[in-house]
């Protein structure tokens, strides 16, 4: 039985859906330490979220961004936290939307992802800046 | 210390919400090992996705079908990603809405769902085929 | 290694979001022996949820319960599920949205949200009552 944990910060993007799986992999070779268990990934942000969902296409995530986009607008006229900016109450709202954290099974040292799945950073802020990801692996981990 | 894990494929299902507390409890009858614990459930798809909610009256599961259809409707105007049929970029978006995995608490060896939770698989293409599950139980087993 | 679990219990609050970060920090001081891990959190409800969100501004959470009254509006004319009063399927919406649980790192005994990151209970319920939330602890303790 192991517990791995560490902080990874990813770079500063736009606007948008994007896709971390590799980056976020390549951040914690660890897990090909364990023969099974669970990855779970953490974003200590209110304005950006984590998701799991295709790919391949980017159609996908443009898409993805132009329908949140309408699902929870800028400059809804009954918000009245509006002091940071018109992007920030809404990229509240999607962060509460699509959530925090992700947890994934490992199995034989690999993400038991599905393969069309990837995981994205989902960037609410038109400058959020750095993201700070929290990946913390447990399980049963060869010597 | 225990870990466990088991991939489940549940059937083909129709487009809808679908109760399927039953199946994934007789799927790891392993769980009953673990006097404390977590159950992680893992759907490795992007078009579905897992929920829990309301595990009595079938009007529940209706009503949220036809919330979700309203909610993520098909043919949008702006979507981009329409190669592959008019429910397939709407069902994305309501997989990363509802989400990709559930952790549900094991105590005394059984699931401790509230008295009203069942497990949801949400089938959100008109023909999904079957779903692949990945079940990881983890925690205090007895020997 | 170690695993704790404990079910606390909220006392009513009204409809609306609300920050019980303190509340739950303070029911399990277990916490403190874990020098990493996880805290899961668990509600056994199907009309209210726990999501993370922004814990310093209370227009955050007054424009959440607006967008979210919006986004999943009472008497929809198309609802069958109707029984329990107009406040009920929208609930059960908001719940599957938001979601029943979530999942924080520990590190060095506290829980390592963000700076801006607290714990909303989401009360979608006029009269929801006391409700149940069971908290599972695992990781690397102290003796």
């Amino acid at each position: 039985m192991a517990w791995f944990q560490r902080e990874v910060i990813l770079a500063r993007r736009s606007r948008g859906f994007h896709l971390v799986t590799r980056e976020i992999i390549a951040a914690v070779p660890e897990a090909g330490r364990f023969s099974v268990g669970l990855a779970h990934l953490f974003i200590r942000h209110t304005s950006a979220a984590l998701a799991l969902n295709e790919n391949a296409d980017p159609t996908v995530r443009a898409d993805m961004e132009a329908y949140f986009n309408r699902l929870a607008p800028e400059r809804a006229p009954y918000f009245t936290h509006t002091l940071e900016g018109p992007d920030d109450m809404p990229a509240h709202l999607k962060a509460v939307l699509l959530g925090s954290s992700l947890t994934i099974p490992i199995r034989d040292g690999r993400l038991a992802l599905g393969t069309w799945q990837g995981i994205y950073l989902c960037e609410h802020r038109d400058d959020g800046g750095p993201r700070s990801i929290i990946v913390t692996l447990s399980g049963e981990a060869d010597d």
